[in-house]
């Protein structure tokens, strides 16, 4: 079953909006078992509107149409789909009584622009909108099914999770999709390819599909499959998941289930800590407070996160780090022996079972022939036990910064784990 | 002059990642006075990508692609480009160098399936790639452009600004169009429409054209206006600004003038700083390590900030930031009281000219009948003065953060240039 997504309205166009609905349907329907086919934006203009229905029809069963349907003059979409279905427009008590509520409980009255709007075209089945007082609008024309929708993100969400997916799950046998993504960090996307060539060519047999998803600090593995028996499936996936597990293991961090919150090295840290009862300090010299807000952003993380130091000077290494000038001196301050007593200083200032630091160039400026910018040097501490090690990441500040930081949080996750890589 | 964008990537289509290029790219063609036809997302399909080229063409002088062109095997936009101008690959040397010294400098070798980026259809201009190993492409045939680049955004920018739009606009005459932006923070979208609702219809006998740019922590107000005559539209909106400023200047901290790099509180501050040769340290509670992060993103910023304390916990305020336990006791960390004590006891220790302090309830859950989730209080010192103020932010943790931290930033902004709210 394929579908397709039209979004109407000049302002996706000019880029002042970013079109968030289209993959929050995506996922609704992939979920329900129905691929997304194509998704297309196009202008508050009629001609364009119904030459994209016509085409999107060629391709796909179910066509989901939102925006357009406000109560002003620029709001085409209702007599656009009169002109599509060649029909006139009827009244729906159903909805006006619907409006006339909403417009009381809030204390108006209702006006004839918005008493437009129970006017629907004829061949549809008004879809009612408890967040707000435009109707949406099924159709069904030789096989396919045409909704059209509201673009007001939570008007539109409350449509498709109580009628739309309903009626499509009723209406058609659906197929089970499966989707996993496994997480990694500290391999770029060439070394995974080449590491897992061969695993990869054993998906096809399997019809199993993958996708490489990277980012500056990680790539992502996406497994999908579709079929009938839905258990079988997930078993194959899995199995296909246990298999990668042997060969690139130290570099997995978690794992990605359709539908349910992605996991974050800086969950995972919080869930162990917090199962352990153990607690975290990190000083922080390059990346500057950012994976002190990267382990903050986690709710709940007052449990077992004390506090931070962000020491930009020598002073202040010195001085509240307990790093020795005489160190700072002959190794300077992006060393593996600075940044193992930057790790060992905050542990112990702040009593925690585990600390780690960061020192490095982050650039644009400051590097040297030796310790070019991207020079990083990481260090997690535990109570009997200093690991450092030195990365060379790029010459962008930012993502030099975000690197670092996934980078660190991934060994003390490991470090917790007593993973080797 | 019309373009089209296609986003090729089954992530979109199974609404994985929300597609944002589309809404950046608009925004560029836009303000270089190319308006945006249609954006259409395909699946990794190469007929489906063929079907896509052919239909855009038909509509659109310009075809912007993004996506599928990483190393891998999924990654078919490249053969598919050359299906589609039925020719054959060719070896790029400059390419290659790119890729090489990119990989060099970070003490990799060059893979087989790296060197294959290198390789280009033989048609195509190939646009270098700073921020990666995947080159663009530019193609011309029968007075139709199209444009190939990486569905990795920092990738698919750096193209766009150094290249694709100067190409462009080189390429055809396009009339002259004006963006100018006016930051302001510190008041929300509907408050500021009221106080400038005078000055916003006045716009109209000039043909400027106002949008607002709302996020969670500030709001831009853009001026755009096209013609002919490039200085005098720019005098126009130079006007109309300084009009502005007589109405809401403690509101405004900087503008963006398009094709320059934008102003930010953090940059503002760290100019201000270097300049009068004073010096910055920083008390996190509820931000985390967030505002740190933001003032240390701003590349030369060792020269101002000397470091920062995160505090999480009652022992670590009153260790570090000689915060009084009476204090903490009696009002409670999140007070006006204790937040004074932290400004105070960071910038004596560290030594420096301002400080800056924060400590709230950033949520999900913490909140009292008295002190609700979103209450934060910040602090900012001097010398001789400390101010302290009180906010009510939402329910939601990340935008508290960033919320309290831009907040912070202007405060120490204005306390600087003596600004009174």
């Amino acid at each position: 079953m394929q579908a397709e997504i039209i979004t109407i309205g000049d302002e996706i166009l000019i880029g002042q909006i970013v079109d968030t609905n289209s993959a929050w349907m995506a996922q609704e329907l992939n979920m329900a078992g129905i691929s997304v086919k194509q998704i297309t934006s196009v202008s508050d203009d009629r001609e364009h509107i119904l030459k994209a229905l016509d085409e999107a029809k060629l391709r796909a069963d179910i066509i989901l149409i939102t925006g357009g349907l406000g109560p002003t003059n620029d709001d085409i979409t209702k007599k656009t789909m009169c002109e599509y279905f060649n029909c006139k427009l009827r009244f729906d008590k159903a909805v006006y009584e619907d409006v006339k509520i909403l417009f009381e409980s809030r204390g108006y009255e209702v006006t004839p622009v918005n008493r437009a709007q129970a006017e629907v075209p004829e061949n549809c089945i008004a879809i009612r909108n408890k967040n707000g007082t435009a109707p949406g609008m099924w159709f069904e024309e030789n096989n396919k099914i045409f909704v059209s929708m509201p673009g007001v993100p939570y008007e539109m969400k409350g449509m498709m999770t109580e009628y739309v997916i309903p009626q499509l799950k009723k209406k058609f046998k659906l197929p089970a999709i499966i989707h996993k993504t496994i997480l990694t960090q500290g391999i770029s996307e060439s070394f995974l390819a080449d590491l897992i060539k061969e695993w990869e060519s054993s998906l096809k047999e399997k019809n199993i599909k993958l996708a490489y998803l990277p980012s500056p600090s990680m790539v992502k593995l996406r497994l999908s499959v579709s079929g009938n028996d839905k258990e079988k499936l997930n078993a194959e996936v899995d199995r296909k998941i246990e298999e990668l597990k042997k060969i690139i293991s130290p570099y997995i961090y978690g794992y990605e289930t359709y539908g349910e919150e992605s996991e974050t090295i800086e969950k995972i840290i919080g869930k162990l800590l917090t199962e352990r009862n153990q607690t975290l300090s990190i000083a922080e010299s390059c990346t500057g407070g950012y994976i002190s807000h990267l382990v903050t952003k986690v709710p709940g993380c007052s449990i077992y996160f004390e506090g931070s130091f962000v020491s930009y000077s020598y002073g202040i290494k010195e001085a509240e780090l307990n790093v020795k000038l005489e160190t700072l001196q002959q190794f300077g301050a992006v060393s593996k022996e600075v940044v193992e007593q930057m790790a060992k200083g905050v542990r112990e200032r702040f009593k925690t079972d585990y600390s780690v630091a960061a020192s490095g160039i982050a650039g644009p400026s400051g590097g040297t022939p030796e310790k070019p910018v991207g020079t990083i040097w990481i260090a997690v501490a535990s109570k009997n036990k200093i690991i450092a090690e030195k990365f060379q990441f790029g010459n962008n500040r930012e993502r030099n910064i975000h690197r670092s930081a996934i980078t660190a949080l991934n060994m003390l996750r490991k470090e917790i784990l007593n993973i080797k890589s």
